[in-house]
């Protein structure tokens, strides 16, 4: 009989602090979001009984849930705090700003917890501890090596999840982030939209099922079974954008895969994930990224280095 | 090897409509709420390539998620486009409001459709349908007996999570409601949010996974593994109030169960669920409900026809 987890994830995460009645003592990251999203106000109508409102559960605080929105130098990240994950991440690249500054390096960049977060919802350094994932970036550091803090940026828990290492996060997914970097080559604006799923898949007695693991001690923090990229390309002169979604799981995949055998249609990232894609630009103006360019990865084999800096530091490093 | 459901999940679900670049033509319900959610509008910093921004993505539109609140006379209702399911409904319910008024009757109401959720992104009738689960009320249809209107809303599907029928909503979940009714001889106002959660349980290999079920075809629906509710009652004359949560699993529970084996810490939830509960009230002022009441259920046979009804409506009816 498998052990339910209820009260299990309220040790050592209780931390009421001093709230008010009616004060709003929200922070800082809840006043930019949710906050704003209440509804009009209620009319109550004319065969209520006369006390009965609703809405007057908010004034005890509005629960949420809230999206913490973070904006980095090269990317805004939207986090989930019942997942203790991004919701997703879009990023802006140019084949000017993935050049490298000198001097900028990612030995000198850090993981570090987002504490915008409050901490009963934030991912912990130590949740990934030996978990025998990676700590994957879903904005890649690679991508903002035009200065060391947005480098650094890029190292926020807010901006990971846990990802399979070998064959997939320092190889398959690394060359799959190499292709959308390439892709500045072609066009003007590269804008990328990375982000965790939770897919079903069909089980042997025919229903389907959702099926993921969650990491962490109490353990809080999901491991996606797959991750998205939506890629646009833009270009200065062109009222026209060139779009491709691809969904990957969370996996080892072989270098032999075609990059297009993931790619989905965007309508279907939609349904999957509960969120609206390019919905303010019209059909007649959205093309097939795909067939402008030959989406493929190049395997290269990155430096050894590299990939033992990512091994270690995934095993050994507390920090 | 299990199928994956990428693909398969936009089938029949793609309905791009007219949309216009920078027009906003957004639905009602999202200018209600995500769109006021923006952050700040964001200064470029000196060492940034000076074409970097990425919330220029937005002018694609911002692609949530959407939380759709939908404020009715006797709940409102937070909808998770992702799940299909409620978020959260929250209730009001008084010693008034819960007497019948002559007239208002179950047998008038159906379950209709949410239209306020795109198509794409909504809970659909038929995807109950032979599914092997109730359309689970999260806020109780015997809760809203003071107006056929207000009984009606409760059928809304963005009110609906899937739930175990026999042994669970038609027997202790419906004893639970019932519980939740009674305790308005006790308090002049009682305040309850119900909603569905999907926890993780150890497995045998001891690490902690989170399993469901989805359904509907394509499968879009999840079905939630608990249940939980937060109850507060309240009484005019006072500046305190009494506070108690639940979480149940959405399986056959014993009558023999006391309710008390069911309630967890407030925090516990709030873990569990993502979302902040009743931080507006100072801890000294919130007192445990289940140490000023009994909390227990009690048992009654519900009439033959209304549980009938119940399991007809499950199995055959397809509208």
């Amino acid at each position: 009989m498998p052990k339910l987890l209820v009260n299990t994830v309220a040790i050592g995460t209780v931390g009421i602090t001093s709230y008010f009645w009616g004060l709003g003592s929200k922070s800082k990251t809840q006043e930019k979001s949710e906050t704003k999203n209440l509804p009009v106000p209620y009319t109550p109508k004319s065969n209520l009984p006369s006390s009965v409102n609703p809405q007057d559960f908010y004034k005890y605080g509005f629960p949420g849930p809230i999206h913490d929105l973070q904006t980095r130098q090269e990317f805004v990240s939207c986090y989930d705090r019942a997942k203790r994950n991004p919701y997703w991440i879009v990023e802006h690249i140019t084949r000017d700003s993935i050049k490298s500054t000198q001097g900028v390096d990612r030995k000198k960049s850090v993981f570090r917890e987002d504490e915008q977060i409050p901490v009963k919802f934030r991912n912990r350094l130590r949740d990934f501890f030996r978990s025998g994932y990676d700590r994957g970036h879903n904005a890649p550091a690679a991508d903002a090596k035009f200065s060391q803090e947005a480098l650094n940026e890029t190292f926020y828990l807010t901006n990971i999840s846990p990802q399979v290492g070998e064959g997939f996060n320092r190889d398959y997914w690394a060359h799959f982030e190499d292709f959308c970097r390439r892709l500045t080559g072609k066009y003007d604006h590269i804008r990328i939209m990375t982000g965790p799923l939770y897919l079903p898949k069909q089980c042997a007695d025919g229903k389907y099922r959702v099926e993921y693991e969650v990491i962490g001690s109490p353990p809080t923090v999901a491991v996606p079974t797959h991750f998205f990229k939506l890629v646009v390309g833009e270009n200065n002169n062109s009222d026209q954008i060139s779009v491709a979604s691809f969904v990957l799981p969370n996996d080892v995949i072989s270098n032999d895969d075609p990059l297009t055998k993931y790619q989905v249609p965007v309508e279907a990232l939609e349904n999957a994930s509960g969120l609206e894609l390019l919905y303010k630009v019209p059909p007649n103006k959205k093309k097939d990224l795909c067939k402008e360019v030959r989406c493929e990865i190049i395997v290269r084999e990155f430096p050894k280095n590299v990939n033992n800096a990512m091994a270690i530091s995934a095993k050994f490093d507390k920090a």
